[in-house]
């Protein structure tokens, strides 16, 4: 491989990576379910009230685009009345911790 | 303070705090612009040809946000021809390595 090719190759796959990133991350309450999903699995009328200001027409679909990305799981239950839990995946779960730490960008530009 | 009011302080801290770091990381080409300026500053020309995707337009716009942010600043010197620099504040060196960082969260998730 020449270094234009390589060159070439390795903006592409910095570009894939940084896009899988900006899915996960970008959004603007995707993070946020992520930090409520952090500690433990919660059903769906948990979240909802521990993010009062989403709406539940947003929720429901951030929800399904974290399912699809793979950050996030869903569980039903076969209970009368049905049950339905979100959790973090085992790779949601790895990189939680780089996620809880993204406060301290914004945390840093706040300061005076 | 009561322990609602208090609830509700810290989500809207961690709400401002979170918006701050998605304004600086989420747009399509940001992450990219500040991981280029990472080493050292790059006239505007140097830039487009390091980001040959992205469009002038864009380029310039995105470069504004960042320096609205207070990421990126820019440094015209009175030279003929017109010489213009952009490179990181000393808080987005700051937040760099963080910056870096993002990168793995991708390649957790586009790992088999």
């Amino acid at each position: 491989m020449n270094d234009q090719l390589r060159t070439q190759k390795s903006t592409d796959t910095t570009q894939l990576v940084l896009q899988k990133t900006l899915d996960i991350i970008c959004g603007k309450w995707r993070l946020y379910i992520i930090y409520q999903l952090g500690t433990e699995p919660k059903r769906y009328g948990e979240l909802r009230r521990m993010i009062p200001d989403v709406s539940e027409k947003v929720l429901v679909q951030e929800l399904k685009v974290l399912v699809s990305l793979g950050v996030v799981e869903k569980k039903s239950y076969g209970e009368i009345p049905p049950r339905v839990e979100y959790s973090l995946t085992a790779k949601g779960r790895q990189v939680l911790p780089k996620l809880l730490d993204l406060t301290s960008i914004g945390e840093t530009f706040l300061e005076p």
